[in-house]
């Protein structure tokens, strides 16, 4: 008998939460219509609770993306369940998931509490829960580090209390494949009522086996998978969205499962992740890296062209992999402009597409060649990356050399004034910034750097992206240009803008809640 | 009973041949060298037929490096093992590896033959090898997909004609743990002669199983497991060393087994690996990720703070990680700068390391504080990946912004001629790049493009690593400088000397024997 395995995508909650993949709300939006492209079962859009950011993705998520069921997280506490409900209670199918760690060294030195006492406020929370919704996740945080007898307890007592899914996590990726799958048929097997509602697992990759535990928990009869695109989450990230579906896709038979997923959408997704944080996959990541179809070795190659089953167990076609095309050109009309954003993944307003067009059609000027890379570049870093312009860029001239003293001239615009300044360094990119440094009287460590071309050729648009810490907070921020010098101070002024829309911001509302969890 | 699982190290044969991670000699010297102080059992240098260049690293390895087994890889002819033979017989332990395809879609694919006919060859390879030397070992390419009994009776054949090792590499990366583990306890159960051999695993990522498969074979008595250094190799990638050696550390109960790793050498050794090739590992790689051991969300924080081990389940400090540290300053001395490159690994002569501190010195003028990473990039491009220099940079002049028209003055010497020319572009770099190209009269074209701070700070130094490629052939080259613009340009240059060098060699030796494969 086929099963349907039901994919719960938590790259906006587990994912978005680890260093360096923090995405503003509408990044957010743009990749939750992804997800729904993609298929995925339900979305996990944030933590409501955690800030004033996190609430408004959440709901902005729950109203405008259509498809999935869209959840928030919140602890077993009803403030946080009470907020959370307010965030998706906008969607068509809203689900609160509610988390309570229950292994004893959580519960002793996170709690000082005691098993009893925690398994009264996991029913107490499902129950307020229920009392707001009908889809209601419980997650046993550490579940795999937990007592079992005490574990299946749980599981049954929030049943009976109205959860409609239990999550299983391995929150510190400490499981063996056969160990995680034995638990999950103690649970299906012990837990007299489990078949009122849908069995989950959560897995972290520490030891680099969260998708094989993912999997052994679908041998063992899981029938909701947590996972994230690129693996992306806490410390060493979470199961892999792409890998698991992929697995079950390559070998039916094995697992006599299905999931929802169109897997011409994962190459897509995979990319656009990348293209909003900046951060690439490795060339040998499975599935979604740059080199996972590549034949390299003239042996292999051999074998694939005599037959390509020999070295290949799943198509690149599968995976939406095509070559890199020759898109557009400067004689492109915006009808064609649009549709082919379109066809990409955005959906962007009437204004935003003017602009974007206007910004293609300088691009043209400089690029005889504009590839999807590009346009997917100048959407995110020119469009929808955009925050308030406190200062912009009016005017930059660099010289540089082996002989010479790197130097930069810098006029910013604030309003309707212009100040300008200029400043030497230790090359282009650090004069320049000691230039804006002195017109804004605002300096900034830089705290990582990094500048790839966002396609081929000489004529490339160079994508800077940087972190920067300004008085003990990091802001990260991208800008593209064929001028890497450019990009990088326009990557540094997008930086400084943040960090001041952020304390202006901060001024009026102070921040509230608690700060974010991950299991 | 606690069993000794051999670590075989295949980073420099498999790894090395997947795209972008390719090595001289000098970076494979290093890099073994390494491999040696991190404990793996085997090494297995590089494919000797494959090219001149990679019998002369597999000389040079078997000849310099002490501690490991040295292994070289042969398909199953004997001129491939003779070849073989004279580049590993220097080693104080050297290892013929030879290998041939077992499933039926390969034989009757890529070979045209039949299950006996590949039986024979196979026995009669070993046999060829055992006459050269005591320790050979035999691979089943494409093992899992064989027919189990078929693959018994290969593995008994193997070891009666004389097989010290005899391997079963999940080729294309298709199997499930559960699955592979069974393989693995069929062939010990079912092959009388199997306790005269080495039973080893090769695992491969496609489906993200390589490292829960391996583990799985363990389990099941496999006594040596082939893995590759950050997991790099064909498509996917290879088991990740560092993932199956810290699983079997962290679960020493479950799985009874240990390995002769020094696990602090794990970041060290990863780090290096990602210095030479120019590559990074994602920053959610488990054990060696810039996040594997972040802990970002408040939740965990405060968890960890009041117990390390309510979400850590091994110690940063096993692997080797270490805060980046302040280690040298201007003021340092040659003996401390000496001591300190020792320290990182790297074994240099005194000309080398007078060069490396003249250029430190430089570095100092222009950098306050010198990490780590700076260090091993300066020792990386200035040192190690030396090409005979063709063409130097003589002087380099830019200027651009936003409204001038971005343009570059070059000075190239080659031998006592200098010349010059200027050249505009979309950018400083694109201008420098056309000047060179003036000069130089050769024109690749940029295959990929990327810059990164090596280390924190404005006055970090900017590492730009290319590809480029020249009538249909790639050339990976770095170069670092704190201008983004003239590391840019001496990477450049430096691949155009590379392309040279091996066009002048190529003259003289035409290139011979098969290219690589893997498996």
């Amino acid at each position: 008998m086929t099963r349907r395995i039901l994919i719960f995508d938590t790259t906006l909650r587990d994912g978005e939460q680890s260093p360096g993949f923090s995405m503003n709300i509408t990044e957010k939006i743009t990749l939750a219509r992804q997800l729904a492209r993609l298929g995925v079962d339900i979305i996990e859009a944030g933590f409501p609770v955690a800030s004033e950011g996190d609430f408004e993705a959440v709901g902005a998520i729950a109203r405008e993306v259509k498809g999935p069921v869209i959840a928030g997280l919140a602890r077993a506490v009803s403030a946080d369940i009470d907020r959370c409900w307010d965030a998706v209670r906008h969607a068509a199918r809203p689900r609160i998931h509610t988390f309570l760690a229950t292994s004893d060294i959580h519960i002793a030195k996170k709690f000082n509490s005691t098993r009893e006492e925690i398994l009264r406020r996991a029913v107490e929370a499902v129950r307020h829960a229920r009392g707001l919704t009908g889809d209601v996740e419980f997650s046993a945080e550490d579940a795999f580090r937990s007592d079992w007898d005490y574990l299946c307890r749980v599981v049954e007592a929030v049943i009976d209390a109205g959860a409609t899914t239990v999550n299983i996590p391995d929150t510190v990726g400490y499981a063996i494949p056969s160990e995680f799958g034995e638990l999950i048929r103690t649970i299906r097997e012990r837990v007299p009522n489990i078949d009122r509602a849908v069995l989950a697992v959560h897995c972290h990759d520490d030891l680099g086996l969260g998708v094989a535990n993912s999997l052994a928990a679908v041998q063992n009869g899981a029938g909701q998978v947590e996972c994230t695109v690129n693996g992306i989450g806490e410390r060493a990230g979470n199961a892999s969205l792409e890998e698991i579906v992929m697995a079950l896709k390559t070998r039916p038979a094995l697992f006599g499962a299905v999931t929802g997923i169109h897997t011409e959408e994962i190459t897509r997704t995979s990319r656009l992740l990348a293209s909003i944080t900046g951060i690439d996959v490795q060339p040998n990541k499975a599935i979604v890296g740059r080199n996972a179809f590549a034949h390299e070795s003239g042996i292999h190659q051999d074998g694939v062209l005599k037959d390509a089953r020999t070295y290949e167990i799943m198509t690149p076609e599968s995976v939406g992999l095509a070559k890199a095309q020759l898109v557009l050109g400067k004689h492109s009309g915006r009808h064609a402009f649009a549709k082919r954003l379109e066809g990409l993944g955005y959906e962007l307003s009437k204004d935003q597409i003017a602009s974007a067009f206007a910004r293609f059609k300088d691009l043209c000027d400089k690029k005889k060649e504009i590839f999807d890379e590009d346009l997917a570049a100048l959407v995110e870093q020119e469009i929808l990356a955009v925050v308030p312009e406190v200062w912009s860029l009016e005017y930059l001239a660099t010289s540089s050399g082996t002989r010479s003293i790197p130097t930069a001239t810098v006029v910013l615009r604030q309003g309707e004034e212009t100040r300008q300044d200029s400043a030497t360094g230790d090359g282009p990119v650090d004069a320049a910034y000691h230039a804006v440094d002195r017109i804004t009287g605002v300096s900034g460590t830089l705290v990582s750097y990094q500048i790839r071309a966002v396609t081929s050729g000489k004529d490339a648009l160079g994508e800077a992206s940087i972190k920067v810490q300004f008085a003990g907070r990091e802001y990260v921020a991208r800008a593209a240009s064929t001028d890497v010098v450019e990009s990088s101070v326009r990557a540094y002024l997008s930086a400084i803008n943040r960090m001041l829309a952020e304390t202006a911001r901060a001024a009026g509302h102070p921040p509230a809640g608690p700060p974010p969890a991950g299991f």
